[in-house]
């Protein structure tokens, strides 16, 4: 049998029963956890025209499905398409960028079905799953792709399914403190999704740190088409981002309020994100990596307060605030936290999910503290923030201090957990490549061997040098 | 007047007449035809106000376009996109995959909305179309572009128009035998669209069989980018899967448990695809070929059982299995067709529509015979199987039989349908290239010629080698 | 510091000051006026709850939201990836094209937010915006975006800023004229998008008109790859058309009918692309610039009629006209506008957008003259021509003459804007490029500096030859 092929510095990368095996148990597992727990919702289940007369609706549009389906397609594309593609700028890891996101993200969101089914959806010993189940899925995973951002390049397909089985268990818990013990409001995620995912992942990379990740340094950049392929996932997030932070809103003025703030948001960021990328150049030309990320801040930054009555030039001023913080950032900070901190951002996740998403949890803080009822009518006013039950007497001032204690424990959670999953991933038994492979789809795929490969002079250690 | 430039082996590839003959002929029978046969739906129609008090609609939103417009949508893209650019994977046929495609798909559409129409939507002499027509003639089309996977890079457009005229027309007749005949249950069409469109696509690539075909081996594989395009086209298509299946189903539930059964089946599909991928190749890498196809078995094979109660984990179960019969198929069944059945399936179609639509097919037939008023509820267990009026008394075994038989009506309509078109293809008059310019756009397109051509080495016989 | 790079003929495109002041001043004056006057619409507002019951309504389903948000997603894509992508097919202005289009859209949306706001949407004082506003927002940045096309690759960000500036203002008020003073008909804005928007910029590019362009001629082609990236732009624009023509037509039967005539017209219209592409060209061969642009005319062609009764079969008699309108234009027009009227229109926008505007404009009016109560349906009548009110006594053949008026009305506007506007960007200040530097990303932005780059030959004044 032949010898695997990549061993630098003594690593093998050699996956032929590593892969396979973590991928069959664990799929077998999801199987008997499903077959154990997972049934329809009533909604989905084939007992609805029972349920219809109960719940008396009059008409099949009523079923949720028709409320947040188109939504929920969106949000899948920007998980799929979005997160994968935004990742295939590097010039030789476009296979890995949206190839092991499709396996991570496919393994997460039915992890995600149980983890979120069993805090969330639970009855009589059954999880009853339907749309919103499938949303919520999708945005756990979210922030799994997110944290991929930071190790992107540097990790086997294997690290990344321990990396999600664990996030997604611990994205699970967190949302669960957040939204029923301290009764947050997290529509879009700026707290569970991005912030926790962001700081998780910026965490476990600091643990995986590279001391020689300069080997691969030429690998790290982007060729002409690899930015093109990034901008398909650039704009799908952009475009979808409404539909994200509407997705699992209260049905009505909520979803439709949501859409308006961060299509307001994500406009105003994209004006400020090129006035910054062209000010901080010394030549005064635009840098697709701020046009591909910075872009974003600004639907990030309204996750949680997309939903209230921010009101679209608060919006606006969100998304002004977030362009220049995000590019400030990846022009000063990723190399300061590089070269000082040992953190290796590939993608910039701080700039993009971190800060933003800090900022999001505080904008949501204060636009939930600020609310009255004068502004959102007496109904309306209870509806936004559920203060019905056992939160009837909560005010908006105690709602804005509960809502800033879910960054606290979103950024616990992260540190912890991130600290954890990083020591496990630590381990040596996992199959990531050596430092001077990194960044390098022939590690892990097999890359068509033709003339244009001469062309990137892709280093294959298994070819003589061309003639 | 310049001679037509590709003649290897005395073939005449020459389009200038032929091509738009083609075109103008058609589409003018389609104007005659449309005007002769096809109107509005009353919910289409501008006397809807009278109609939707007729029906006693108390709102526009009842109509059949919010129920099923964003479906339309999600399914278009993926015979548009999702299939035109999974097939762009060829190094040098990435125009003709997307160009052809688009091109057989604009056809079809009309001419289904036709022959589906005459079959399911006549009404005093006129077909009544609206948004359930579109998504039925999307469907259709599916079909072919389908068998279009299997002759891909080696046939010329006009062959591609006059295969897209007869299986439409024999799509719709096999679809009318299962849905209407034997009253079975077939939405996302395992059985009418991937069963038949793949066997019949592989009857006619038999009968087209190139012995020469490897004088053109160099240009059967990818480049590093257009691996790239051909995964926009995968994720387009497994993303959308969900709609694909649900799009036509009963509103309500039906619909609503189709898009979680589909969901799923696509996502255990991933991780078993992925699993033998690796397992499969003696370094343990990961094949694009595989991740590009295998994975979307998993929505082929619930295209019957989606709308059923199929339950989570049933659908993991068939996309587990799936994900595996497909990734076996592409390693080690394709080369067996290929060289001892003389079946040459340039996107393997094989294994990702005729092998996990007959496991949709026997799925959907198990499913519905094992179905149970206690599963479904009285009036689930009705509405979903139709039985009512004539059908009012069929059993689910009957029902299961009767599905069973959907599968092999589907089958010898695709063997002699195929086998018929096959033989008209056969016609040296249809323009197709020789053996050593297949999957090459030269042949049939305006190729930029600049630069990146003489990196790609392309086979430009008109140009003397480089210097 | 250092000195600006490109100076051929003494330009100086030198961003670094005058972008970000452009940038951040207009984004401010944005947020100031939104502060001042932008608030919710009652659907998007949190008082819903008590609108409802005002409005009678039962369900939150009845939110426009749900009638509309599909449709509005769809529309964002094609203005974002549908026009960005389209006009990726230049060899080297990838990132300019998708980048440019991102600003300018971006800004774009929030000043025909106010600009159309005040017209439309205003009551006491404020603009109460909802989805159909964001939809009308993207609408009038695609006419912005259509003349984009005209100056693509010849302009700098600055221009396009300005130009985006005056142009969404000069479209608000011949909408206003239309919609309100004329009463027109035009949903799908045959007239006030593409008429307007590609007269507009065929004005701009004719004053901009650079008599050395053919400097730079050789990057004025595609490469092969450039050519897939553009039909990503394609498909999306043909495959959502449907939703752009349908998206603000009346609830119910206007939006269901709109959505089928745009189907039937780009269906037939791909055909006779097909037809006259291969037919118009010596060697028979397909060009890809037809195929990537004269599919759409079909759905420019619609735009007025497709929510009028204009009938399937109505409808692929445009697009079987236009294709070959359009087409002919590529071979024929361009050349010719170019030559000898001095008219550089690097897309093609005349015969993708402003022909089929005019034939749309054209086929509304007739189709609005012939209408008659017996096809529509007494109620169907008057409320598909909003004949109420102080149009109660309008006839259709005077409706026709309106319409028909307001292609004159688009033109004039078209002509006169595009002149002032036009004379505008020709002051020396906005930074553009010279002409041996036109259609080349490396003059605004960080063009990735590798390997590739050799391969492409890339004109890098900085740079020494390769040895």
């Amino acid at each position: 049998m032949e010898r695997p092929r990549h061993q630098g510095m003594a690593k093998n990368t050699y996956m032929r029963w590593r892969l396979p095996l973590v991928c069959l148990l664990w799929e077998v597992a999801m199987i008997v956890l499903f077959g154990v727990f997972v049934r329809f919702s009533p909604e989905a289940d084939a007992h609805w025209e029972e349920e219809k007369r109960q719940m008396n609706l009059t008409s099949d549009i009523e079923n949720d499905f028709y409320f947040r389906y188109p939504s929920f397609q969106d949000v899948h594309v920007m998980i799929f398409v979005g997160f994968g593609f935004l990742m295939t700028f590097l010039k030789r890891y476009g296979f890995g960028a949206v190839g092991f996101n499709f396996l991570l993200a496919a393994f997460g969101i039915q992890w995600a079905l149980l983890m979120q089914g069993w805090f969330h959806s639970f009855k009589s010993g059954k999880i009853l799953i339907g749309v919103e189940n499938l949303i919520n899925a999708d945005f756990c995973v979210g922030s799994v792709c997110i944290a991929f951002g930071a190790i992107l390049g540097k990790s086997s397909p294997i690290q990344l399914l321990v990396m999600t089985l664990f996030q997604v268990t611990l994205f699970a818990v967190n949302e669960y403190i957040l939204l029923n013990l301290l009764h947050v409001k997290d529509a879009g995620g700026s707290m569970t999704i991005h912030t926790f995912g962001a700081y998780f992942g910026l965490t476990v990379t600091r643990i995986l740190y590279r001391p020689n990740l300069e080997q691969s340094k030429d690998k790290q950049g982007s060729v002409y088409h690899s930015d093109l392929f990034a901008m398909i996932g650039t704009l799908y997030l952009w475009m979808y981002w409404p539909s994200f932070n509407s997705a699992i809103s209260e049905h009505g003025d909520a979803q439709h309020r949501a859409a308006i703030n961060t299509y307001c948001s994500l406009a105003a960021c994209v004006l400020t994100t090129v006035a910054f990328s062209s000010m901080l150049q010394k030549k005064g030309k635009l840098d697709m990596v701020h046009i591909q990320n910075a872009t974003l801040a600004g639907g990030v930054a309204v996750g949680t307060s997309a939903e209230m009555m921010l009101t679209p030039y608060g919006s606006l001023i969100v998304g002004f605030i977030c362009g220049i913080v995000s590019t400030v950032g990846y022009v000063y900070l990723t190399p300061f936290l590089e070269s000082r901190l040992h953190i290796q951002d590939t993608c910039g996740i701080h700039n993009l999910h971190a800060m933003p998403g800090l900022i999001g949890g505080i904008v949501g803080a204060v636009t939930a503290a600020a609310a009255t009822e004068d502004v959102y009518g007496k109904e309306g006013f209870i509806k936004a923030f559920d203060f019905t039950g056992a939160y009837q007497t909560r005010t908006p001032s105690v709602q804005g201090g509960f809502q800033a204690a879910g960054i606290v424990v979103s950024l616990v959670m992260a540190f912890a957990g991130g600290a954890l999953v990083g020591a496990i991933l630590k381990l040596p038994v996992w199959g990531d490549a050596a430092s001077e492979n990194c960044f390098e789809d022939d590690v892990y795929w097999e890359v068509p061997e033709d003339e244009e490969s001469d062309v990137y002079h892709m280093h294959n250690p298994d070819k003589p040098a061309s003639p």
